[in-house]
C-alpha cells in the first residue's frame, strides 16, 4: 500500500472537487508533505481546471482513480451519500482514505464502513473537522494529560447563516444527510468528544426546523452526559441571525478577520431561486466554477475555530480561541498560545503523514467517527421521540495526544516554496 | 388590606436584613414609591442598625410585624426554608408580599403557598429575581408583540463563583434548598420562561457536585422544551473559575464595571473557615455586620443582568446586553436602549406599586413562581433519575407585558429627595 518513500510526499486522488475542496486546497498546494496527483468528478470544468491549474490527472470513474499508482491516499470529497459506496472501492484497492465529515448517513453505513477498514486494514482517518483546530487539539492534550483535573462539563455555542448558503437539495432533506445536525454538529460534537475523551453515554436534544421553505433542521441544542459524569450543552443556531464570529474576535470560522459579521446570505435571499439554479450558484464560487477565486490569502495568525467553547475541569476552564487557549483560574486569565502553521488546516496532514508514513493509528479513525455520528443520530432520534438515547458504540481517544510540533521537526509541516505548482 | 393612599409610598416591613436585603436596600431607600418602616431579625445588631439608620420599627416575631399598621407589604428575605411559613403569617394578616427567590423548597410547599393566596387574596410577588431585569423585560414584551414572529429557541449561560462565596450550612446542603439549582437557576429559569412565555414542557438536566468539601450542586445544564416546540438550553457554573461577565462587556450582576474579572473567593479560600465562622463571615459584609458598607455606589448606567443570554425568534435574534437589546438579523446588529431608572430594581418597585396600588395581576405571582421552581425540582429529578421530566404546573404570562414607562408618568420611579433618611 505505501508505494512512497518515508519522506517523499504522499500522493494524494480527490474525489468530489466541490466546496469541502476549495477549502481544502491551499492546505494540498501548500503543504510539501502532500502532493495533488489525481482527481475524479462528474462536473468537466472542474477536471479541467485540475489539470490545467494543479498538473495532476483526471479520471471518469473511482476505480480507475484508484489504479493510478500515484495515489497513495484519496481525499472522498463528494456528497455525503456517497462516502461509503466509494470507500468501499477505495479500500478494496488497498489506497489510504482521508473522507470528509459526516463519514456517513446511517449507522448501517458506518457499519459497513468498519467492516470494510477491518478486512482491507487501510488506514482511515475522517476529516477535515475542526476537531483538527489546533486549539482544540491543544486543549484535549493538557486536559486528557490531566493538567487541570478531572474534566467536568462543557459549553459549545455556534450562530451562522449555515441554512441560507447556496445548497443542493440533499442538502435541505434530511433523509438524504441534509440539515445542520449531519453537516455542523458532525464538527461540534467531534470537538467535544476529543476535548471530553469520547465516552458519551447519553443524549437529549431539540432540532428547529423553522422555514419551510428549507425543510431541515436549522438548530438544535444538545445535553450530552460522559462516562464518569461530565456533560456537555451544545447548541447550534444557522439560520442566520446572530453571528457568533463576535465572541471570537470577529474572526471567521476559516480563521479570517472580518470587518463585518453580516451574512452573505440571509433568509430569503435564495427563495426565488429553483433547485437547479441554487446547485448551480453553489458550484460557481468553487473549484471549476465561474466566480472561483483560488482563496489562497496571505496567511492569517488565527486558527479556524467552530464557535465559542468552554471546557471546566476541577482546576481550571479552558476557552478557545483563534490563537490558542484562555485558561481561567479565579476569573484571571492567562493564555498560552497553540502554535500554528502557515498552511492552513496542517493539523489534517499531520494525521495523514503520522498514520500513512508512521504507522500510527489515527485519532479521527473509522470507530472514532462512527461513534461521533451515532452521537448525531441520537440528537436527531431524541428531538423526533422526546426520549433520552443511549449510545452504545462510543469509543475513548485512541492514543496519546501529542501537541503539533512548534518548529523544525522532521514531521511538522514545511510550506512548500512555490505553492500552487 | 390597603392601608394607604393611591398615591402615598407602601409601607414596608421586612423579614430578614441578610444578604438579600442588603441587595435591596438601594432601592428601598431611593425609590419613593416605597418607605422602610419595620423589620424582624434574629440578629440584634442588624435591628438596631435598621432603627438607626432607617428610622423603622423592629419586632421579635412576624405575627407582631404584621399587626403594624404601618405596614402595607411585607418583603421576605430570610433564608428559603422559611419563605412558606412565613407567608402563611403574613397572608393571614392580610398584607401584600414580596418573596424573595426561590417561593420554596419543595413543591408539596409551592402547593401550599398557592392555597394560602388563593384563600387569603393578598397580593403576592416573588422576587427580586433577574427576570425583573429592564432588558428581560423590554425583550419579553417586544416578543410576545409578535414583532419578530415565533419564539424558537433560547439560549442562557452564566459562569460564576456561586459556590465559593461564604455561606450558611443551609446553603451547601440540597436538601436545605442549597445549591445552584435553588439559589441560580430560579433566576436563569425565570428569565428565561418571560422570554419564552412560560409554557414549559420537559426539562432534560445534568448537574455538577465537584467539590466534596461543598457537597451541592455548583453546576448544571438544562434543555428545556415549551409549548408549540420551541426550546431552550441553559448553563451555570459557580466553580469560581471562567467569569462569563467578559460576555456581558465586564458588567457584574449588580450593573458596576470591573477593572478585573478575577473572584473575590475561590476554591479553598473557606476551606479552613467551619461553618460556623463561615456564617459570620456572610453576614459581617451584609446589613448590621462589622464589614458592612452600605452599598450605594454612584448611579450605574448599566441594568444588572444575568450572564449571557441569546433569544431567537423568526425575524431576528435579541441579545440582552446591560444597556439594552442588541438585535440581530441576518448578522447586523441595531441596538434598542431599555429606559433605566437611576434606582436599582426600580422594576421590582413598579410590579409592587402595579399590584398593591393599582390592582393590578402580579407578572411574578405565586403560579408564576411555582412554575419556576416545578423546573427547578425537574433539573434535579432528570440528573438524579437521568429522565426526561414533564411538567403539569406550568402557566403561561398572566397578563400583557408592558415596557417601564420611560419617564414622567404617575407610576414611574420617582426617586427620593433625601435618600437614606
Ligand atoms: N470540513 C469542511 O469544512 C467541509 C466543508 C464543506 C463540505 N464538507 C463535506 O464535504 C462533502 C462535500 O460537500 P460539498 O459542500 O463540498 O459539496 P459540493 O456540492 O460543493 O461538492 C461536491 C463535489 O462532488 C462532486 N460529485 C458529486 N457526485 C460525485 C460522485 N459520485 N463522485 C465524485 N464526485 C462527485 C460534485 O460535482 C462536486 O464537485 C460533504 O460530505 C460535506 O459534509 C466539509
Ligand atoms: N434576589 C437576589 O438577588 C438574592 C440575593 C441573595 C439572596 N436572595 C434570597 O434571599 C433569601 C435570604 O438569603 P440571604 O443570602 O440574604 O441569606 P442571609 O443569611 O444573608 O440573610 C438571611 C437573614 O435572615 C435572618 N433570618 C434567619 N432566620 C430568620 C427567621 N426565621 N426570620 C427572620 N429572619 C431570619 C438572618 O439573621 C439574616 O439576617 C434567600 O431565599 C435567597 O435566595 C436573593
Amino acid at each position: 500500500m505505501q508505494t512512497g518513500d518515508r519522506n517523499d510526499a504522499i500522493g494524494v486522488g480527490v474525489i468530489g472537487l466541490g466546496r469541502a475542496f476549495t477549502l481544502m486546497l491551499p492546505t494540498w498546494v501548500q503543504d510539501e508533505r502532500v502532493r495533488l496527483v489525481a482527481a475524479v468528478d462528474p462536473r468537466i470544468q472542474a477536471c479541467e481546471q485540475f489539470r490545467n491549474d494543479l498538473g495532476g490527472a483526471t479520471y471518469d470513474t473511482v476505480g480507475e482513480l484508484c489504479t493510478d499508482p500515484a495515489v497513495e491516499a484519496v481525499y472522498i470529497a463528494s456528497p455525503h451519500q456517497f462516502h461509503a459506496k466509494q470507500m468501499e472501492i477505495v479500500a478494496a484497492a488497498g489506497k489510504a482514505i482521508l473522507v470528509e465529515k459526516p463519514l456517513a448517513i446511517t449507522l448501517e453505513e458506518c457499519f459497513r464502513i468498519v467492516q470494510i477498514v477491518d478486512t482491507t486494514q487501510v488506514p482511515v482517518i475522517v476529516g477535515h473537522s475542526h476537531s483538527f483546530d489546533g486549539p482544540v487539539l491543544h486543549a484535549a492534550t493538557l486536559l486528557s494529560q490531566g493538567r487541570f483535573g478531572d474534566v467536568r462539563m462543557a459549553h459549545a455555542l455556534n450562530y451562522t447563516n449555515f441554512l441560507y448558503r447556496p445548497r443542493r437539495p440533499e442538502e435541505l432533506d434530511t433523509a438524504q444527510g441534509g440539515g445542520v445536525v449531519f453537516s455542523q454538529a458532525a464538527h461540534q460534537v467531534d470537538t467535544i468528544r476529543i476535548l471530553m475523551g469520547g465516552m458519551v453515554e447519553s443524549v437529549r436534544a431539540h432540532t428547529g426546523r423553522w422555514d419551510s421553505s428549507r425543510p431541515t433542521e436549522g438548530a438544535y441544542s444538545a445535553l450530552l452526559s460522559f462516562q464518569g459524569g461530565a456533560f456537555a450543552s451544545l447548541t447550534y443556531n444557522g439560520y442566520g441571525h446572530y453571528n457568533s464570529n463576535e465572541l471570537m474576535g470577529h474572526v471567521d470560522e476559516m480563521g479570517y478577520e472580518r470587518q463585518t459579521s453580516a451574512f452573505d446570505y440571509t433568509r430569503g435571499a435564495l427563495s426565488m431561486v429553483d433547485e437547479t439554479s441554487e446547485t448551480r450558484l453553489k458550484q460557481a464560487r468553487n473549484f471549476g466554477g465561474d466566480d472561483y477565486r483560488r482563496e489562497m490569502p496571505a496567511s492569517t495568525p488565527h486558527h479556524q475555530h467552530f464557535g465559542h467553547i468552554l471546557v471546566s475541569a476541577d482546576k481550571a476552564d479552558i476557552k478557545l480561541t483563534t490563537k490558542g487557549l484562555d485558561i481561567y483560574q479565579g476569573g484571571s486569565r492567562s493564555f498560552v498560545a497553540t502554535p500554528k502553521s502557515s498552511v492552513p488546516r496542517a493539523e489534517v496532514v499531520d494525521e495523514l503523514w503520522a498514520v500513512v508514513r508512521e504507522g500510527m493509528e489515527p485519532l479521527h479513525g473509522a470507530r472514532w467517527a462512527r461513534a461521533t455520528m451515532e452521537v448525531c443520530f441520537a440528537i436527531l432520534e431524541s428531538a423526533r421521540t422526546g426520549n433520552d438515547i443511549r449510545l452504545r458504540f462510543q469509543v475513548a481517544l485512541s492514543r496519546k495526544l501529542c501537541p503539533r510540533p512548534d518548529k523544525g521537526s522532521h514531521s511538522g509541516t514545511k510550506q512548500k516554496k512555490n505553492p500552487g505548482s
